[in-house]
């Protein structure tokens, strides 16, 4: 898989698909090791204290989680719908730079996923955290479970 | 107080101190004993799925949340700093139209953040719940803690 195209190609299904990380200049920056990278500028998203809006923070760290999943099941050549179910949020320090998440996926938690899916009934729910940091500590972290439908699934 | 006002002068701040609300188009609609009503168009908030996109439905529901706090403060004549300290999110149903969100604020949990409010420390954290509908049915529901801190305290 060339990760320079589907990171491209991410950015635009974005931009295109979902026109309010268009507004929020939200773009993923790196994937690497099974690891996300996904930035927004804080400009478009600050809030009334002049650091970024919790919404956004929310926004940026969810995407980071989908387009991990995303990456990690085209990877794996297998075409799917993804949501998010349910995330919890903490935000522990305001943000004010440019908003990054970072989120994981591999390891057991994927294999579990792939196992899921590779079943008749063609579904999994991936378990995943993202973070946000700023220079180094932790600001916000989300808790989130994503539920996967294989499209190819009867 | 001017309850139109009131609501007026809140959609002036959500559009210029938050800008992406303006991408959005997220407004506070109305205020009746105590329960806010936000909502947002579903064209600038589609996601992949031509539904609403997981993040706009957070910061709709977030922000009636704030609103809800904003705008209880203002009535018993209280300036405050108020952030939204953590939430949870589920996600029940997808959202196929305007996006309108629900929060009330009242009773005891007022009374007990007024309280607290009116301590030396003039700090409160105040849980409120968010409820996003569709026809009647349960779509989305945010559990979320409001830091509230007086800013005329020390």
């Amino acid at each position: 898989m060339n990760v320079a195209e589907e990171l491209q190609a991410l950015a635009e299904t974005w931009r295109t698909e979902i026109p309010i990380t268009d507004a929020m200049a939200l773009v993923p920056l790196s994937w690497e090791d099974g690891v996300l990278t996904v930035a927004a500028e804080l400009a478009p998203n600050v809030n009334v204290h002049g650091t970024a809006f919790a919404g956004s923070l929310y926004a940026v760290a969810a995407l980071s989680g989908w387009g991990s999943v995303h990456l990690a099941l085209r990877a794996a050549g297998i075409p799917a719908s993804i949501v998010i179910a349910e995330a919890s949020i903490r935000y522990r320090r305001p943000v004010q730079q440019r908003i990054v998440a970072r989120c994981a996926l591999g390891g057991e938690v994927l294999d579990a996923a792939l196992a899921d899916l590779a079943t008749a009934r063609g579904k999994a729910r991936i378990p995943l955290q993202a973070r946000i940091e700023v220079d180094g500590e932790l600001a916000a972290q989300l808790d989130g479970v994503y539920a996967v439908r294989r499209v190819d699934a009867a």
